[in-house]
């Protein structure tokens, strides 16, 4: 691509779309956003260089190279279906919709997957360049295009096909959401017994994190079901709720389980 | 504590030992360190100003205004009873320990907790300033002493007592050790059915854990147990083997039940 300034239309004006436009925005050439809401349209231009915000559709360039699609994920077709016939690469951005559903409805445009591996926030700076980009598209030229797209603005891009996304949403369900979930148990037991909450836990939180990342997870559990600590184990459940007891045995089983 | 020095003995030379040791080298004497292993001792010495090492407990200092009990749970009262008598605060760092197991065993001398809520490996360094520090003592003046020491190199010391202790470790369970399985049941998810492990998770757990603290597990909760979407939750347990459905089945009931 060199030499070659990309053009960009971006459809979406939430965090995804924010977080990628302005990344994108300083190594190319974003022409225009569009959004259903045209206010949201303009406050996300605003942040940008020479993008015009609009809430029409068919008003869309239809010269651009790509076309981002960062809208939730049952807008997708209905939304990118009126972009099918142009020449440029139109991605969804979204963990979970199969390539095949987008290609169907923009055909004969060529599709693809941009698919960032991180939950944004609209107030928070995320480092874009420490986030995987996780690439698919309907032909070898595609992927190439979009890879090439997110390496100007990240150091890893992984070309993966649709089954390995649905692989990686179901890890990410344990990983995140479910890591979440013991959090939010830890948090609501701390305010109901002690005068803590949750961020007493940040400084050992951010270690475990680091650690189970740098030996494995396997390697890095500790605590009474690592050990297998009966005593321990039956006055931890002698103190809880019938929620939070029968999450604590569940885990505590498995956990010995697999290191017995 | 103007104008004082502490001296301090060490006992153990594990990772809570040699963390806690290298923090105080800087702010208080270290005149000895005790350890059954001598070539451990020695080796936690060689790292400090003017500490000596001993693996005889009867040749320890007895005039040291702390002595910092850091070993193992079921050794301390044996190491720590030796040293019954002396002037100085006899302190263990343990999170769940009872103070008056402690304090019982070392009678008349003044006992303590002096227990750093954080995880430690041999071979990481840890920001001690960040780590909060929770602190008991048998008198009032015990617990002054022991957060005056705690906070020459930490930036948060808690007093609490042994009860509140005791619940702090329930949730860290929750916290840590079942967020820590959660990531290995992640981990070898995607060691067996995709090219990635969960490294490829780092950005996105770590900006989660960042969003769980900033605004609260609970409104941090993502993820389709918290939508209650129940075509995904049915298409992932049937890629799912025994034990990790059952994980999901009863974590995503729960989530679903609190949000809903």
């Amino acid at each position: 691509m060199e030499g070659h300034r990309n053009k960009i239309v971006i459809l979406g004006s939430g965090n995804v779309a924010t977080h990628l436009a302005v990344a994108l925005d300083n190594v190319a050439d974003i022409e225009a956003v569009w959004s259903r809401n045209m206010s949201n349209a303009r406050r996300l231009c605003s942040t940008l260089r020479n993008a015009k915000p609009t809430d029409n559709i068919t008003e869309v360039e239809r010269d651009a190279d790509f076309y981002i699609v960062a809208i939730s994920d049952d807008a997708i077709v209905a939304s990118a279906s009126a972009l099918a016939g142009v020449e440029g690469i139109i991605a969804h951005t979204s963990g979970s919709l199969p390539l095949a559903t987008l290609a169907e409805a923009v055909e004969p445009s060529p599709a693809g997957v941009f698919y960032p591996l991180q939950t944004f926030s609209r107030t928070t700076d995320v480092d874009i360049k420490s986030v995987p980009f996780l690439i698919e598209g309907t032909s070898h030229g595609t992927v190439e295009k979009l890879s090439g797209l997110a390496s100007l603005i990240s150091e890893t891009t992984y070309p993966i096909d649709s089954a390995t996304r649905g692989e990686l949403h179901i890890a990410a369900v344990f990983a995140n959401n479910f890591a979440n979930y013991v959090w939010d148990i830890a948090d609501r037991y701390l305010r109901e017994h002690t005068e803590f909450d949750i961020s007493v836990f940040r400084p050992l939180l951010t270690e475990t994190l680091r650690k189970a990342i740098m030996i494995g997870p396997h390697n890095a559990q500790t605590g009474p079901a690592r050990r297998n600590d009966r005593g321990v184990i039956e006055a931890h459940l002698a103190k809880l709720n019938d929620d939070e007891a029968e999450v604590y045995r569940l885990l505590t089983e498995k956990i010995s389980k697999i290191h017995q």
